[in-house]
């Protein structure tokens, strides 16, 4: 469901009634059964909606029933009042939970996420950055890395919302080897791909020059490439983090490994601003969400665009049953 | 000419023999009258060239002669020896001294360069980081930025070859105004564009999210975009890093304003991978070069790829002459 008051509902059902995801998957709704029933009032949505406990009635999409928010804190929009606040932060809360409980008791085969807001879910008494933490420790406290992920492109990062001063010092051959190898085990194990060609980006421009503009790629990054190869990695860099993404769009990688924030999304989202979707590399189930924000100036309206949603629940899907397509590949490329 | 030993002659003469170059141009050639002479043999262009003084024969291309290398420091590749070195360097230096008079003069529309090496120019005694540098101090130490241009997006660089770790506390008001006010100077009096709409980036994730990572925009960025814009440009930001390299190549601005080398020539290149051109903006007159280096090692192998350079000479012609450009763009709005 994601929080309530944001555009999260709307583009989950919006997505769930287009062409390509009606055939794609078999929902099961996480959240507030009257938001869920709300929202597709507003929408003009023909929907039904059924408890998933204890069992859905024929002809409903299931819901898996987490809260039931009085009617004054069911607004949409950014909220009015701290109680309605806290209200949307712990109902979101509840949600992510209860998603995580099915996808680890192999009742769902992957979690897509509709975006949260940090502050809700801070007045509702749970600190997290995002959802990413959230799901790591959920998880057992894995280390994860964010990873975004459309058609062309897959940027992993190193760092993510750090100030850029604070960069240089965070990275360390730790830090760098584990976002490789986290990278690469997810390519193998979700995106069907045997031997992932990951590149690496450096820090500084043109990749330092040898140590001419900073020493991280002598002293940091290139150490990590070579531990990542010794793990038996296919693993290029650093490299120019200008050239790189031509490249790695062009077909010559699987992903790249970026330093920071800006440097993997800048070119991601040049190529994938409606298509991009964000997928949680190292947690032991698939998750992936849309790549953008609850938009509460918007939410309400009809206004959402469900692309990026559309997009999560496909590679979701594709994601979730990597050896299905492992098989179906070799059983093209054997004609 | 660029480094007599490089690809720059290769590509200057490729460029030159391209269809929509020859109608296009009227080249001066600079440099070397037997570079250029063996460079067309080794291409097998049939192509003549004359001596520029005291008055070009009729049917050659005209070249203004600025050094006469010796036979054994005319080979192509990185030279063997240190003299090699410093008459390569003394080469391609005198050439650009004499492209900047020819254009000072009124002799030629724009400068268009090929690469140089800063190892061979500093053996040689001319200790400039790059042409940019050079070209700003014949021109008087003007301010100038490196702007990188193509089809689709236009690049001002506030800071250019820096470690990333000195990029924050390099950036000042000052700075960003000054770089402001250069790009959108040259988009007004090279580009035809009366009120160019300049989008300017920030220093952090999401912008800092008003000082939550970074306080850059708050102190240094915003005040001078409020500074550029009480003189009268059209300026937004500071904006996320991210998502705006797809709204500026969708057209919403004419160029973005970054504030360090990777966040501009990322996205850049990824979109401008064959056809970018380097303009530097500030000059007092039009100077273009193609967005490659030396690559001393294809140097004389034919495999030099033309396309950057033939739309550096693109470029330069178009900027050289905005005002019959704004005419002709007047004669078809107005059918």
């Amino acid at each position: 469901m994601g929080d309530p008051a944001g555009i999260g509902p709307e583009v989950v059902l919006k997505a769930l009634a287009s062409r390509p995801i009606a055939k794609l998957v078999q929902p099961i709704l996480v959240g507030d059964l009257a938001v869920w029933q709300e929202t597709a009032e507003r929408l003009g949505l023909n929907m039904q909606f059924a408890s998933l406990r204890p069992a859905p009635a024929a002809g409903g999409v299931p819901v898996f029933i987490t809260s039931a928010l009085a009617t004054r804190y069911r607004a949409v929009g950014l909220p009015a009042t701290k109680r309605a606040v806290a209200a949307c932060g712990e109902a979101a809360y509840a949600a992510i939970l209860a998603a995580v409980d099915l996808v680890q008791k192999g009742e769902a085969a992957a979690v897509v996420t509709a975006p949260i807001s940090k502050a809700h879910l801070g007045a509702a008494g749970h600190d997290f950055p995002g959802h990413t933490e959230l799901l790591a420790e959920l998880a057992g406290g894995v280390p994860v890395r964010m990873m975004m992920v459309g058609p062309r492109l897959r940027v992993a990062l190193v760092t993510t919302h750090l100030a850029l001063a604070d960069v240089p010092q965070s990275l360390s051959r730790a830090n760098v080897l584990e976002t490789i190898t986290i990278a690469a085990h997810a390519l193998r194990r979700h995106f069907g791909i045997p031997s992932p060609r990951i590149a690496v980006a450096g820090l500084n421009p043109h990749a330092g020059e040898q140590g001419r503009f900073g020493m991280e790629e002598v002293q940091v990054i290139a150490p990590a490439v070579k531990a990542a190869r010794r793990r038996g990695n296919d693993v290029s860099g650093p490299l120019a983090a200008d050239g790189l993404f031509a490249q790695a769009a062009h077909g010559d990688y699987d992903a790249v490994v970026c330093m920071y924030h800006d440097q993997g999304l800048g070119p991601f989202k040049l190529l994938h601003f409606t298509d991009g979707v964000n997928f949680t590399a190292g947690l032991p189930f698939v998750r992936t969400s849309p790549d953008h924000g609850t938009a509460f100036d918007i939410a309400g309206t009809g206004r959402a665009d469900p692309r990026s949603m559309i997009a999560a629940l496909q590679l979701a899907a594709r994601c979730a049953s990597p050896s299905t397509l492992g098989l179906i590949k070799s059983a093209i490329s054997q004609g």
